[in-house]
């Protein structure tokens, strides 16, 4: 394997990120959980949600608002369901804890789903609707993104909801898996950073000020004049089924929980670093057909999709996950592209805490 | 009660959808069954899915697409999940069975999920995720609409999957309950048909020739020469989210049934009683929290969405069900507002069938 020249090896990425966060005291194994989850959103792709954020978690330990050893306790009423309290623990950790534990219901009962209560932000849903694939299961994951409120229900003239992002993830055989990873806004909070970074003009419909104005300067985005919009743009396109999708996620993460919806978080402002109650299932695909049958049925599907006649510039269609699977392909083989900016961030880092930087 | 001039009694509906589905063959029970959830339809506003279709069903019955008195049945690999083959059966008597063996499933173990593969078409969604409301669960309903295929996923020029709705209810204390009911497309088909009927123009971003341009005249939707647009309408606006939920959707219901994807659907061609594969599912609230208490904190939170700061000419911001409720509350009062058309189908019905037109 060669790296590219001004990209970075994925492995050797994980392995730094390993160092940085067993500094701030997690554990080995959970180390490598945390940064296995970080890099892989790098490498498939969702670079808003990597190791850009790596900063931002360690300044949240070292701040005492996220918890790197946090002692999670279950409690549950049912065989397939059960409460998780996170105790504000890196968000990483607690999702792995509870998917592994709907994962262990699910292997017993066919179905397993737990509610997180007083999570830390998780990264992207899709790293743990995954971790079911392996499992032959059908992966669930929502995530709450608390106080932030960044997005304006349809008819009203105040942020009230966050972006509030769904996964789910599914098997298939030979083909790459499906995995929807969506947040339930036109367009997440990272895209407009992007924006802001690279001072590209945003088209309209992803952010509105507070009277439903488009606007479109990146430089005029500040979070107390600007919205995003939910899924569907405007009410006469399905706005309310973009809104309507991130109250679902803010009941099943808030109040299923044992938590709070967001709206009604008042004494939490942290930010970035709020409480992100969160929600994970799996659901065994043999409780319903052999899995071998399954996977050739996903398998047939999936290429019927990619042989459909496309238009002019798009190779072909993919469903979710398949495009991601692409990149994921060509940056562990070629390595990771990071924005320079990136890399001072995490020389920064290696200085601050002790760590070698040789990536 | 008075029923208002112009306007038909639910009671009396539903009485008469009873009869007429006796006339041809469905028992007494499922009848009922049936005719509630059509006149529901009706009742919370659904009118595309509500009576104005019992000429369908009763059609299909005849023809021998759908059958009246289906022997459906059930096999489980898991406590929690199961696969239902349908037999082509009335689709609300065997979405009917489906979901309340989900619900069986889930009062022994905390949840259940039931495929349903050949179902023909069961109405509106919300009918079935809303039987699981007064166990106290959070209820699942998902349908494929066959081999329609009339949305084109981003990327591509010919329809590949259906409009494939999906809805989830989720129980509330004294306010209306979550029901989010929603086609993963913009708009239905149904409301293209009303476009049609009233002769208005449609916006831009609701149907798209095969080339992907705009088609806004009601007159230029013909099935081989338009498309429906996932939710999100353009990938830059996030569209392939709608096509992702669509395709969710499509797996759910097509695949983990032991039925088929849409787009591999080649020999069935029976338009609107194609084979509709379905999914359904019920979770137990009170395998996370105490019902009381997820009940008061959904009236809260539905109350602080209620009170939010509203724009000139939006009354309240309403959570998915709420205006649907608003809608069911004044009708069941002062009866069900149909078109002159659709009263004159119902009256050619009851001639056909010899059951007496007394609304």
């Amino acid at each position: 394997m060669t790296v590219e020249k001004g990209r970075v090896d994925s492995g050797k990425l994980t392995n730094f990120t390993v160092e940085i966060l067993r500094k701030v005291g997690v554990n080995e194994e959970e180390a490598k959980i945390t940064a296995k989850m970080l890099v892989d959103c790098d490498l498939r792709g969702i670079d808003s949600h990597g190791v850009n954020h790596l900063k931002n978690y360690i300044k949240g330990i070292q701040n005492g608002l996220i918890n790197p050893n946090p002692k999670t306790e279950i409690s549950s009423l049912s065989p397939s369901t059960a409460i998780m309290e996170a105790n504000r623990g890196l968000g990483f950790i607690v999702g792995h804890r509870a998917m592994m534990e709907a994962i262990r219901r699910a292997n017993e009962v066919g179905a397993g789903f737990v509610a997180v209560r007083n999570n830390t932000h998780p990264g992207g849903a899709f790293s743990y609707s995954m971790l079911a694939l392996e499992h032959d299961m059908i992966g669930i994951a929502m995530i709450q993104t608390g106080t932030l409120m960044e997005v304006m229900p349809p008819g009203s003239k105040v942020r009230a909801v966050g972006t509030n992002p769904l996964s789910v993830a599914i098997p298939s055989g030979e083909k790459p898996a499906f995995v929807l990873d969506m947040a339930t806004s036109v367009v997440s909070y990272g895209k407009l950073q992007l924006a802001q970074m690279k001072g590209t003009t945003m088209p309209e419909g992803w952010v509105v000020d507070l009277e439903g104005k488009p606007v479109t300067d990146p430089d005029k985005v500040s979070p107390d004049k600007v919205a995003l919009v939910p899924l569907g743009v405007t009410p006469l396109l399905g706005s309310y089924k973009g809104f309507g999708l991130a109250v679902l996620v803010d009941i099943l993460c808030g109040v299923l929980s044992g938590g709070k919806a967001a709206l009604l978080m008042t004494d939490e402002g942290h930010g970035v670093h709020d409480p992100a109650h969160s929600f994970f299932g799996a659901i065994r695909v043999d409780g319903f057909l052999p899995i071998d049958k399954f996977k050739k049925s996903m398998d047939e599907m999936i290429e019927a999709y990619e042989t459909l006649p496309t238009i002019p510039g798009v190779e072909k269609v993919y469903i979710a996950g398949g495009h991601e699977a692409k990149v994921e392909k060509e940056r562990r083989a070629n390595g990771i592209p990071l924005l320079p900016k990136m890399i001072r961030e995490l020389e920064e880092l290696s200085k601050e805490l002790g760590v070698k930087y040789d990536l």
